[in-house]
């Protein structure tokens, strides 16, 4: 990525670097692009949700949602969600309002009950693993750290994990009893899954009988083009390939409809889907059902769906285009960087010199603007090359927006023309 | 509680029963007292909530409750419930729907991480037990059941569970890691514990450092009449025994506001309040918070619940009395039975003669009216007596009610008369 810079040059370059990140720091700012939060803006278009049922409390099936029971979930709303997640309504189940809660309940359940396909709770073997496709997501890293889970790095490829790394470990190591998978618009760097991988992850020999994908399909509807990215199916995929209990598929509407109120998914095989519902017996007497009856008369369908969804865009894609226009002017030839155009999702992944990554946010952090830290797409904190930065485009408003990205851009060329000068 | 009876008095009473019980099964009843489910008209109460926040969505603090975050819920939520649940706000944490989810999950994070005072995870040790006061919730021993904890009975009192045998058991065991309570109005026979119960339970000594009491104040505002029982708060004598980490208050609004779309709360010391978000930040981004402001919108402050909780009772009363008035009409002086007639809380105890509770619910299920298994408020489903009955009088209306506790007491003379025919 460095490019043939004179002495001269070079001293130019650091110096107005230099002379741009005193300004910055005049400039007293305060932003924060740390986290994939949306902005009060793409809230306010579930508005209405606010004073729903209003004066109706009965699901389509007479159920009372106000009362105890219906651990599976209104089947109205699975069935909005089958088609947008890709799993039969019967094969859906919906829950509280946090699809990270389902994915750390399935890791206990797996590590305290027996999963089928297992010949033992993971708790009771000497040593369990996950491949963690990097860069990735921190939340998914967290949990495997909390439960003592060991972590695999497997490079990403423009088509997914790279699929030879997988089928390799996954075919010699027992200890290795599941994958993290953001298949849609990855966190952090926008990868959509290709039909080929999707094909390879439900039909690769796994030495593990009771091995599970970790489907987090958070950006299944959250497209940013006129060309929404369709990727195939998991589920299916692995019921075709005779792997039918492979896929724990994830989703919710908390980028849909509200962040902290909003519905979360799991779907899988009807084995998994009993194992789970089995577990969650014990520890509910049902889910939200006014919320997700909440959410029914206001999504209406899958149709109702993808059109919140074009207006979600239409808050989006211009803070999008914004981080590209800005990242190109200010960045572009500089050889110092590199960055994600993604189709979708929450995420640019900011490539900057290897070993700067930390000093751009750490300079970044004493301009006022505060990105996630360093190190956060990879597993324990520690990318080893300290190259990559994500950038959260959706909180703040377009002007402060620009701000941040042109103080970034700053933070960038400092950094890199510092490190070059050594 | 047998009465002595003459071979022909025996006779009569016992083929009366069996035309009874005819003329009952000819009826074809459908009707369910398995649950302490609140009715339609109890959920009608808190109509209201059904349209809020409305047109609101920031806490008193300015936190739009829309989005992620506030891990510890909406401190103004938890102002309302320190008093209901006598647990200071600032160590109150306001969840989701459901407290036995906090219960699950407190065991499970005790399980998987080091709770603060023990030497290791529970998963780590040989084996762990808790004493379980019987007659209790079958829900708590089912959690147990699922994760494989020892329950060990001990007596109900009127006080409470019998402090001489628990202070004996925790004093030898340190397997003993805990104990199930739910202090008012309890789940199944209405007991309030005394504060010389509570002040024991707070000080007495436990070879384990890690003894937790699960406290499930269930019912701490559900009183059925004009002199709410006040129980002694069980945080604050932990506190000032010492033993500040003992104490696990779990509450919700589920029998308050709506049974499957309430708030669920948890209350502890510092140090276990950090060691439950500690757990909890990784395993969700916060709880449904726009639900939590509903609730503050709705019952605006303690006096708000305890006005509300006057109207739940003006439904609820006049079931219990319906139950005691046939339960003494048709069983009274026969020395068939004896039951509760409990101040607040959600159930009536029924004793039957020992070895005829099975043979009750039976005949009772026999003739369409569907009871909690006999056995349900022992461990593992086993009343080593077959004595105790629990019913739910709450779900049915009025006329449906008369007619089940009718039916009810036509099976305990048949099954009673029947035993003591031989």
């Amino acid at each position: 990525m460095t490019t043939e810079l004179s002495p001269d040059a070079l001293t130019g370059l650091l110096e107005r670097a230099r002379q741009d990140y005193q300004d910055l720091v005049g400039r007293g700012l305060s932003l924060d692009l740390t986290r994939g939060k949306p902005a009060p803006e793409q809230l306010d278009l579930s508005a209405d949700l606010l004073s729903l049922p209003g004066g109706r409390h009965t699901a389509a099936d007479g159920t009372d949602v106000r009362n105890y029971g219906g651990l599976q979930g209104l089947p109205e709303l699975r069935e909005i969600f089958a088609e947008v997640l890709q799993v039969p309504a019967g094969q859906l189940l919906a829950a509280g309002n946090s699809s990270l809660e389902l994915m750390h309940d399935c890791l206990v359940h797996a590590l305290l009950s027996v999963l089928p396909g297992a010949e033992s709770r993971w708790v009771d073997q000497e040593r369990i693993a996950f491949l963690c496709p990097i860069p990735g997501y921190d939340r998914h890293f967290a949990l495997c750290e909390r439960f003592g889970i060991d972590m695999i790095q497997v490079p990403m490829t423009a088509e997914g994990p790279d699929m030879d790394v997988v089928e390799r470990l996954v075919a010699e190591d027992p200890a290795i009893k599941g994958i993290w998978c953001v298949p849609k618009y990855s966190n952090p760097d926008g990868v959509c899954y290709s039909d080929a991988t999707v094909a390879r992850l439900a039909s690769m020999n796994t030495a593990a009988a009771d091995f599970r994908i970790f489907w987090d399909n958070a950006y299944a509807a959250h497209h940013l083009t006129d060309e929404p990215v369709e990727t195939a199916g998991l589920l299916a995929a692995c019921a075709e390939a005779g792997n039918p209990d492979r896929a724990f598929v994830f989703g919710s509407t908390s980028k849909i409809t509200a962040a902290g109120a909003g519905v979360a998914f799991f779907g899988s095989s009807p084995a998994n889907v009993q194992w789970l519902l089995g577990n969650n017996a014990k520890r509910s007497i049902g889910p939200d059902k006014v919320n997700q009856l909440r959410h029914v008369l206001f999504l209406r369908d899958a149709d109702g769906v993808r059109a919140h969804m074009e207006r979600q865009r239409a808050v989006l894609q211009p803070k999008f285009e914004t981080v590209a226009r800005i990242l190109d002017a200010e960045l572009g030839g500089t050889g110092l960087a590199t960055w994600t155009s993604p189709k979708g999702g929450y995420f640019v992944t900011l490539e900057v010199p290897d070993g700067c990554a930390k000093e751009v946010v750490r300079r970044a952090a004493e301009a006022g603007i505060v990105l996630t830290p360093a190190g956060a797409t990879h597993p324990y904190g520690d990318d080893p090359r300290d190259a990559v930065i994500r950038i959260a485009p959706s909180y703040p408003g377009l002007a402060e927006l620009e701000q941040a990205i042109e103080g970034l851009a700053v933070c960038v060329r400092l950094a890199g023309y510092e490190q070059q000068a050594g």
